[in-house]
């Protein structure tokens, strides 16, 4: 399924401890669809408050009811913030995540003397317009294979901090400005924290090869803040077979 | 000022005994700022539901703040969902309402099988594409100087129903599908009406000559229902020497 969400009112995808996450508003809708306890599996987590045009996830289920009305079944019981946009059937193989190459993300900026209503739940307002030439040469630097240790919060276990980068861009789009990211894994706020680091060197208060530098470096303290959440969207994912964008431009 | 909204929360920009408006969450704002009650003039109502992205307002005040500063001063204390764009003083002839030439709707329809989220708020989700063509050839009976009793909610008492359309079409944007509609003035409930009885034209089950017929015997059973009211949006508002559009376009 191809699932789109406004995360502004829940912890995440993943089900937490602390409030209500997507993953688990979803399950709920499937067992009073099916009638069974079904376990959602999601091409990635996303943090609290983080959005999705579209993120991927898949489910086994004994029921008979044909794939594609899946979507109508559910968006019947979901809350306007959370819609299936697409549901097809799959073979055993596919795993949601396992199966996912590359996922892009997009982070979007609203420059402006104040935060425009229509925007202030996806866009993070900033009063003055960044520099964008010099935010897309530091976003340059982390094109290709690097060890993102110094883009990583604490706290994760991970057996590696290489990532190989795809896409790295800032775009001007109809007065707001997105930042288009894709790769084949991102660590734990590492995007968020590119964003952080970005925005300094826009504003001219670091310089663009800071990014350069923090990758060679590894070290947390060379990268700038972390980026607030809602500005952040999972834009995209593609596996071998399957590309939500070209689901998506059918609909 | 120049106040950007989402209505969705509010029984739209007049103060009603019914619930919050926008008028009197500004009002209260302007109330901090100032230490004065004051009176909030906008440049029309706004139903229950209606979004504005450029509605007009002034009022009187003996402050001795910067008019410019206004707007900073009442966008800390007011929800995110109302901002104040722009803010200037005005010479004491100027009326927010009386002085208003021409104003500018635009009505969002998100075509496709499933209700966006992100749209969810601020466009009418319809399942099938409309036939535009047809939507805009009804649209333009509606151009020029007609009376448009037949397009008016019951409740009104009004001197004259005339009313004159200097813009009236569809525009294909971004996957979505907008009406926009600009006058000398509107009756109650004028565009939504419109557009109810044009989404019958696109969709097959009325001929575009509904309108000119309806605007003929001037019955409102000629036309069509309704539409909602959370596709609706004050887009616009053009005076003799200030234009929202200009102002935001400089933003």
């Amino acid at each position: 399924m191809i699932v789109e969400y406004d995360g502004t009112e829940y912890v995440g995808w993943q089900t937490q401890m602390n409030g209500i996450a997507v993953q688990e508003v979803i399950e709920h809708a499937l067992e009073k669809v099916t009638g069974e306890r079904i376990i959602l599996h999601g091409s990635g987590r996303t943090d609290s408050g983080v959005h999705a045009r579209a993120q991927v996830s898949h489910f086994d289920t004994d029921a008979r009811m044909s794939a594609d009305k899946f979507a109508f079944a559910l968006n019947t019981m979901l809350p306007n913030d959370i819609r299936i946009l697409y549901s097809e059937e799959t073979n055993k193989e596919f795993h949601a995540r396992f199966s996912a190459k590359k996922k892009e993300y997009c982070y979007t900026l609203q420059p402006g003397p104040h935060a425009r209503v229509f925007t202030s739940r996806t866009a993070l307002h900033v009063h003055l317009h960044p520099d964008i030439d010099r935010m897309n040469l530091a976003a340059s630097y982390v094109l290709g294979k690097h060890d993102f240790a110094a883009f990583m919060s604490a706290g994760s276990k991970l057996s590696t901090t290489v990532r190989t980068i795809y896409r790295s861009e800032w775009v001007q789009e109809n007065g707001l400005i997105r930042y288009y990211v894709s790769g084949n894994g991102f660590l734990y706020n590492m995007i968020r924290i590119l964003v952080g680091t970005m925005l300094l060197v826009g504003s001219g208060r670091l310089e663009p090869e800071t990014v350069k530098h923090a990758l060679s470096t590894k070290n947390r303290t060379d990268a700038g803040d972390t980026a607030p959440a809602h500005g952040l969207c999972l834009y995209r994912v593609i596996y071998d077979d399957f590309d939500t964008e070209k689901i998506l431009q059918r609909l």
